[in-house]
């Protein structure tokens, strides 16, 4: 979902009303960030309050290249990570995940490994479907084991678009906040629907009632779903004692608009790209009788902020035997306050722009290759900005481009490098990136590897439903990574 | 103004809590309309509830040519076209503007002639400063005379942005208020202000305060002007007893941008173009006591039926004598209902494009010319739509590009004319054109010609100021209009 997609970021249908009151009242975040312009970095990211390139998320088969977790990946999130449900699991807090994990599908991996109690979803996207012998439909576990296979067991119907699948989570999460009340459990839901990715669906009560096609469909879904959850919060009488957070793990993907793909409003470019419509979310604060209703901030914020913020919710302290990308936005979000930190922007191991206050550097550039974009490949449609959307990856080491973000929300007027401002800012911006570099230590690379033999042919639970496929011989490769 | 340049539509640093409060409290139109890419003939259409094709502010100098009113122009509102303020008078109406007339500034065009019974501003752009001798600072008027010049005796600083006009417009109209509210007498308040027209200019109390630079300076200044009006307003006690609309001329003028023009959030181009960047504006109904708090409106809205509207609110009914193509607005204001009607998108003597529902049909394509892009003059900035955005004049007369603004709100993605829903949509909006262009009668075109010694040389009251200069010999020519 992208940063224009809500009604209160702006989309022109306004047909958000459920996240509009959330945010009304609540905490509107209007400069958050993904870690990465694309899925599993970011979400690895959200749950260790690291930097993909910290925890593995990224790959080193090409440089600047996004990747993530097919199935066929052989990586996911390494044992040595702290994830946040297992910080959480020490002070009580039972865990649960509703929807794509994304972190690694092999059985190390599995997100009751790393701290989550409960989960109901996938641990992939829901691509197909497939014909089970090149390649097996992606299954959705009930916690340890599967329980069936998307368009197989749990239909997507990709003509229609028809499919419950977010109603299905929904329910979902509504029982388990139902079972924590009653129990007078803590508890932390991990609510990471598949919607509004391509290929994009809705349940039957959904499809056709948005002037936006199928993805506003889904976006009205989502939008129903969480005032159902807060309303859901608010009868139970926890609505107060509960912090709810919306986001997105990237921007959308104009290259599924406009019936597959979302608005990124006034930004430029969008998923897989470090200009602001590839990582500016939407983001919404919600915690009646803390926050104050309507309250809006310029805080910059990162999805890895989820992190430390929780930590701090729950009184625990973040690890201190390692670096730690995410802050505790708490008292921006309870007191307005607002703290100085860059935006770092990488796109695989590469650093392609920071952000510092209004101004953002960028040291790289790129949209996607001239091949890529010659065959309708293109992550910026109906946008060009001269010596900024190139097809070719552009180094501006030593001389940055610079935008400023606040008269230039749209990256296209790159400050003059003769000016003052540009002196000024790139001198500041630049120190913060030394110094990142400076302790910067690489985790070891997890999207490297891909082997069809590791792909979910035979997860856990496919014998009782007879659904297990013979994996083929193992042959492991380099994974491909276009852009 | 643009429409992306208000919080409540999304402006990213939300910096209009007086706006946004004001849609909070009233009704929000997200598909409205000027009636023109340029500011005269869009005003022409407001105060007349006509087309400018009809009431002849347009050129036949070329093909589809924006024209405007300079100081040079000859033409002007033409005596036979009757003014919102001339019918309210009837009525027993005060009808004042403040700020920029542009409907002519020869004396037969002065707004005193046309219904106003009061007058503080000037008749042309605040471009300058002039030398009074190739051509004379634009006057200020108060009523029949002037009281001055912009830059001569009502200082702006080209260099630091200062200038205290918005201040002065925002007391004058206090004080007209509360001479209307002791006098008992109902009143037509035209609160047309200069900003944020380039050369953008705020009062000092606003310089430096927006993270938008100066044109969000220009912003914030017109935010806090409303919202003391409104207040005002309110304290006076006449609020539920006053209709207030706020709108912009035309979209964000993106050659300006960043320092000197806005944003028009998600849509195509800007100012000039007939893209929705061009020409939808933002806008907000408030009637505190009759407008339910917080409505939305997705009713296809023009500044022409603020013409029908306010005839409405006074009791009146609009001229039958002669064509009227704004419709009346209260259904939509004060009951939610949708009325449907198109809107017709003209850029001088051509009708470019026509919406009807949620699609766009072009007929006729064209940002600006290759010479003139070549200079670097872009309406288009950073945007480029093959086919689309076209530096020729294209026809599409027998196949028009079509969008669907629901589902593609920028114009990038235009619909395929083997679909079904292009024939459909296709075959409905020619019926549109054909029965518009079947009863159109164009107006004797009043934007052809220019003559140097029709300039503000000496106005009224120049006189006693000892500022009337010598004008030179008559020279009509044919105005140039480049785009």
């Amino acid at each position: 979902m992208g940063w224009g997609d809500l009604g209160a970021f702006g989309e022109p249908s306004k047909e958000t009303p459920n996240l509009d009151q959330m945010a009304a009242e609540g905490m509107l975040l209007l400069d958050f960030y993904t870690a990465s312009p694309l899925c599993s970095p970011s979400r690895a990211a959200l749950l260790t309050g690291r930097l993909p390139v910290r925890n593995g998320f990224y790959t080193t088969n090409g440089h600047a290249r996004n990747a993530y977790t097919p199935q066929d990946i052989v990586g996911g999130i390494p044992d040595s990570e702290l994830l946040l449900p297992e910080l959480l699991k020490k002070a009580g807090y039972t865990n649960k995940i509703i929807g794509k994990w994304h972190l690694g599908h092999r059985p190390q991996f599995h997100p009751l490994q790393h701290g989550f109690h409960e989960w109901f979803g996938s641990p992939n996207c829901h691509f197909g479907p497939y014909d089970n012998r090149e390649r097996p439909n992606i299954p959705l576990y009930r916690d340890w084991e599967m329980i069936g296979r998307y368009y197989e067991d749990f239909k997507i119907d990709l003509k229609t678009g028809e499919a419950n699948l977010t109603q299905l989570y929904l329910q979902e999460a509504l029982d388990f906040i139902s079972k924590q009340q009653a129990s007078q459990q803590p508890f932390f839901l991990y609510w990471a629907i598949d919607a509004t990715h391509a290929p994009v669906y809705a349940s039957k009560q959904f499809l056709g009632t948005s002037q936006r096609g199928l993805y506003g469909d889904a976006v009205r879904e989502i939008d129903d779903s969480v005032g159902k959850i807060l309303k859901h919060l608010q009868q139970l009488g926890i609505s107060e004692n509960t912090f709810v957070f919306f986001t997105s793990d990237n921007g959308a993907a104009l290259i599924s608009a406009p019936t597959q793909g979302g608005s990124n409003g006034p930004f430029l470019c969008g998923k897989q790209t470090t200009f602001e419509g590839g990582m500016r979310a939407p983001a919404i604060a919600w915690w009646p009788g803390h926050i104050p209703a309507g309250a809006v901030s310029h805080q910059l914020g990162s999805v890895m902020d989820l992190f430390s913020t929780s930590l701090s919710l729950a009184g625990l302290q973040p690890p201190s035997d390692r670096q730690i990308d995410g802050i505790d936005l708490l008292p921006v979000i309870l007191q307005g306050k607002l703290i100085d930190r860059p935006i770092f922007y990488y796109r695989g191991n590469e650093l392609m722009a920071v952000r510092a206050g209004l101004y953002k550097a960028h040291y790289w550039t790129w949209s996607n290759s001239w091949e890529e974009h010659s065959k309708g490949i293109d992550f910026c449609p109906g946008q060009s900005v001269a010596g900024v959307t190139t097809h070719t990856q552009e180094e501006h080491t030593y001389l940055p481009l610079l935008f400023h973000l606040g008269r230039d929300p749209g990256e296209k007027y790159p400050l003059s490098f003769a000016s003052e401002e540009y002196q000024r800012a790139v001198e500041h911006i630049s120190g913060l990136v030394q110094q990142h570099k400076a302790t910067l230590v690489p985790g070891q690379p997890q999207l490297n590897v891909c082997d069809q033999a590791v792909m979910n042919w035979s997860p856990p639970g496919c014998e009782k439903l007879g659904k297990c496929l013979k994996a083929p011989e193992s042959d492991p490769k380099k994974c491909s990574w276009p852009h």
